[in-house]
């Protein structure tokens, strides 16, 4: 499969949603228009986006919609479930066990790592609150294929590390600061302080009129 | 001021806090590669960025890290405070009023806002939860300048709608849906599903080497 740029992919996740909505709606076939206006694109973007993958819909009958779900899934990885840890259990770790649109997609928590022993042992949506000085032992057992950092920024290094060492190759980083990991390894980052002082960016008059105003 | 990019606004957002690191470590000036090395990005990149906004640094002598920090500070609108109601007291809500890390930036939570009775009235952090229904007409008497939306995807559209109404021109959304709104008004988006799904597709094969691999 050749490279295929983050953008595009965050565009096919967006896709997918939209399906699952037109779906519940009742639709069977959707156009590339309609897709393209539920999610302020062209409809040029989308065909391009999803011809990067193979031959859909039909020229005049558009894509259906059933059909495209699946191989939206497909593509995007969701064909399969997939089990991840998540080290920290502060509030956003807690927010992230709790959070029940990760179920839904597929995404299951099973375990959680702390290094405070008043959290150790405590239970949250079924899963154990484990020792993190356990992680490199446990995360092999637990069969995991992602891990959620949620840590303070200082210790998120030497967590990532572990996780490495212990096979993990997709990991999603909450801490404040950049993670260095071997190639092969995939690193997404939530930045919630990035997102903020791009608003203030904005509302310091970055960007002109332009980049302000978003559909 | 001209476009700049939503990428470019990132990389200052981390140079600065990089710079922020060189000058806890007790440095005075850095160049562009030492910016350059720790972002992971290249001394090239540094100069175009920081060149978008006039002329830093001398040459052979690298930057002045205390005022290369109070220009970014400057550029990214950081100069002030920033006043924020957050409109969903879940878990997300949650992580977001107890989060340090917005204080430290200058962002302070005033307001927060719900529809569960259970939840009304309640004091976090020093500040109480109000009912959703007072929205419009207590944004204007806290004087904020920015929402984030934490709250079920069915509803967030109209509380945006009420937030614009009320004078909000920079949101950030957490709720798994893509918001319409007038031009003017900066939004950015957290879908940590999309995150996630971003993973599994990297993990499913898709990108190839080249995009597993993040520095």
């Amino acid at each position: 499969m050749r490279n295929i740029a983050e953008i595009t992919v965050r565009r096919l996740s967006l896709y997918l949603r939209f399906l699952e909505e037109f779906e519940s709606q009742g639709a069977t076939t959707v156009s590339s228009e309609a897709l393209a206006a539920r999610g302020g694109t062209t409809s040029a973007q989308v065909r391009k986006d999803l011809s990067l993958f193979g031959s859909f819909g039909k020229r005049g009958l558009g894509y259906s919609v059933p059909q495209l779900i699946g191989q939206l899934r497909e593509i995007l990885g969701l064909g399969r479930g997939y089990r991840v840890v998540v080290v920290g259990a502060g509030k956003i770790g807690s927010a992230l066990v709790h959070y029940r649109g990760f179920a839904e997609r597929g995404f299951e928590v099973v375990g959680i790592f702390d290094a405070d022993p008043a959290k150790i042992g405590k239970r949250w949506n079924g899963v154990t609150v484990r020792p993190v000085d356990q992680l490199s032992r446990e995360v092999a057992g637990l069969d995991a294929d992602m891990a959620i950092i949620a840590t303070p920024g200082e210790v998120a290094q030497s967590v990532a590390d572990l996780l490495v060492k212990a096979g993990i190759t997709a990991l999603l980083n909450f801490a404040p600061v950049q993670l260095q990991v071997p190639s092969g390894v995939t690193v997404k980052h939530v930045n919630l302080v990035l997102e903020m002082e791009a608003l203030s960016f904005a509302l310091a008059g970055g960007g002109g009129n332009g980049a302000r105003s978003k559909k």
